[in-house]
């Protein structure tokens, strides 16, 4: 009867406490925190316990109610679910078993015998513990808006070489904002979403008009993302000292894209369609407050210019208030590691991004989502997308079962994980994302 | 005690039954239809009826609900809403006044007294009127995904000028497709909304780095803005042929514009900032539905390129399912009229703009919101932005207090109206978007 509950060295301990949205066969989709390989609903766990302002917000199919609690809320649930979790967990000798005891009342359908067994403090946890096997994980957010940033100069930096060959590799503007631009919120899917080959217009330099079609060049992109919570008025700002009271947590984000349909359309107003399709993140919102130890200095080089003082922050406590987030990705295709991002290689922050989303008055909302953009290094094996990795195509990836690829064929999947540095040797985890391509209608 | 109800050449009469959601002291915000200077309260007048369907939809605060129930549902709401409200308004002798005995049990309150008067049509209809004074009007929709077009190829011409004196005014892939990119649907706000002077980063030509301040060139846009229904599925595409099933109605929309920002973000990923502190539109939204005497076709010249299939549709009943719509705008500041905007000008259709969009396979949510983009002619009192107007500031504007502007200084309120040819030599109407500057905080 006995199953593991965490082992020490599983990435969703409670170090981690990640945030989902799950059901059951006999559950309507609500609010799961995820321990180990179980999710823990956390709606009828908080209503147990007596907390009805959290049961209430987390027995609900979004974490949006939750989101709109704010900062401090989210602080004390998860105070409260770290003292309520954590100590089953440090209950098992070895952190490996949860105790004899605390199991004796799980039935086999995972739900504890009513007055069964020990202390109720432990029963009362058992009987809200689901296996991840028994669980539909569902899209965590209701997408407000969704923004997609270009915060990598290795990225950004190999796409004006490919796209803008002529000109200098880096807008101007680069080093002085974060760029970014609105995408599609109703078409953000979640881990394990078929994606369906986009067709559009597309038009190489060299073909005399556009043609219609199938996407040929249809690529991924590694990203963070970045969901905000605390919503704002219009008119008022979120400085970068304030940004981590708006960010809830970070799931990992592939931004599909479609090269030949965005490099037809983007001038002069940006990506659209070669955007809109589809993006997908991972079901698992992992809390902000578990990357503490994750939290690294922005790589800066002699000659990068100084932001102005809105992108600036305040020190902090080290690394500042703009501090990066040393979190490493990894991207597979069809099973094949193509790609180690490293997030501690971003030039711009999530604080700083959320600043300058808002430094123009704009407003939040809860639910509100915000990419990185593609996460690439300096190095090729760590470029976040096919169109680096590939350089445009021309020097293809060798999979493992042989095959090549310059950019994605129908029935490729391709799955991103990441993990960050934790507390005491722990390491805190992200939500997979994973994808499938069929083909275009 | 009497009071019109609406004369024959009210843009609101019979004709038009514009949608929006309105509240009063009394009750919650949910969806009206003008009729006249007066609201109709369609959710208790349909439950009156036993309409149920619709009155369930109709008690919530946005259109959203009706949005969802598709075109057909549509077409019979607007059939069973024009015979009821239409035969009341036709039962006058000159179409000026209600009948006597039909306002006769309207009390001060406009709620009329229970049992009171004649036939029990006519009580009914009259215990759900309101005057517009009465009431507080709200975004009538819950704006899922926004994206603004730039669909007028004077206005894509006369900025391409400005911000790209280098380049060909239009850009080569301009005539191929509706150039389009998503906004920020959490500050889109209702007509009579103050806007805040927006803050942020701008850099001129000449400038050696950015400075950071209050936006100095803060413009209009005067457009239309199309209200999207019928949800679709990803994967799935909405031809031209399909678009008016999903275009409910349309809306006027002020895309507030911070030149300076704009002009030193928008490469290469387009505008952000510059357009996200605040999206205007008015209350009332009329359905397309109100616009078949406005069919007009499309302005195409000697060597305009045969757009690709799908953006082609049928030909439909005389000017083909890509049908323009003329509709005539007005733009004034300060109470001055600054612009005659002429929709029929525009280069691309609804209907060709929401197949573009949906191309790719993106779905559509219900509360889609889609704007044409600035509507300007050949000639300059028909240009829909100062941008145009003022050429870049370099001509101001001579305002009838003898003020000049070049962009909008705080406390300016600009206010758009428009109406079209509806039948027997009726006028259809659009709800006013007005908005007053705010200083920067």
């Amino acid at each position: 009867m006995s199953r593991d509950l965490v082992s020490a060295d599983h990435p969703f301990g409670p170090q981690t406490l990640a945030f989902g949205v799950f059901s059951t066969d006999a559950n309507a989709p609500r609010v799961g925190v995820r321990l180990g390989d179980d999710v823990i609903d956390v709606s009828t766990l908080a209503g147990a316990a007596g907390r009805e302002d959290l049961a209430a917000a987390w027995a609900t199919p979004s974490l949006n109610a939750f989101l709109a609690l704010g900062h401090e809320v989210w602080a004390d649930a998860r105070a409260w679910l770290t003292e309520t979790l954590g100590a089953a967990v440090e209950g098992a000798d070895d952190r490996r078993a949860i105790p004899s005891n605390w199991v004796s009342s799980v039935q086999p359908d995972g739900v504890a015998g009513e007055g069964a067994g020990a202390g109720a403090g432990v029963d009362a946890l058992a009987a809200h513990r689901h296996s991840l096997e028994d669980v539909t994980l569902h899209l965590p957010i209701e997408v407000a808006d969704y923004v997609d940033f270009y915060a990598s100069a290795h990225h950004a930096s190999n796409v004006g070489k490919i796209f803008r060959p002529d000109n200098a590799a880096l807008p101007p503007n680069w080093k002085h904002l974060p760029i970014g631009y609105h995408g599609r919120a109703g078409t953000v899917v979640v881990d394990g979403t078929d994606i369906t080959r986009p067709t559009g217009q597309r038009k190489a330099p060299a073909d005399p008009a556009p043609t219609f079609g199938p996407s040929i060049r249809l690529d991924i992109e590694a990203e963070l993302g970045y969901v905000v919570g605390g919503a704002t008025t219009m008119g008022s700002r979120v400085s970068v000292d304030e940004a981590a009271q708006h960010i809830f947590g970070v799931v990992i984000l592939n931004d599909w894209s479609a090269r030949d349909i965005q490099a037809w359309e983007y001038v002069p107003l940006g990506p659209f369609l070669g955007k809109s399709f589809g993006t997908s993140i991972s079901a698992w919102v992992t809390p902000l407050a578990a990357f503490d130890s994750a939290r690294v200095a922005l790589p800066r080089e002699e000659g990068d210019p100084e932001v102005l003082d809105y992108l600036r922050g305040g020190e902090g406590d080290g690394v500042g208030a703009a501090f990066g987030l040393d979190i490493h990705v990894e991207v597979s295709l069809n099973g094949t590691v193509i790609s180690r991002p490293e997030n501690r290689d971003m030039y711009w922050s999530p604080a700083q991004m959320l600043a300058h989303m808002t430094v123009n008055g704009a407003s939040l909302r809860n639910g509100d989502l915000f990419g990185s953009g593609t996460i690439s290094g300096a190095e090729k094996p760590t470029r976040g997308s096919l169109l680096e990795l590939s350089w445009s195509g021309t020097e293809p990836l060798t999979l493992d079962d042989g095959s090549t690829r310059g950019f994605l064929e129908d029935g490729d999947t391709v799955t991103m994980t990441a993990w960050a540095p934790g507390p005491d040797g722990t390491r805190v985890g992200l939500g997979q994302v994973s994808g499938t391509i069929t083909p275009a209608t």
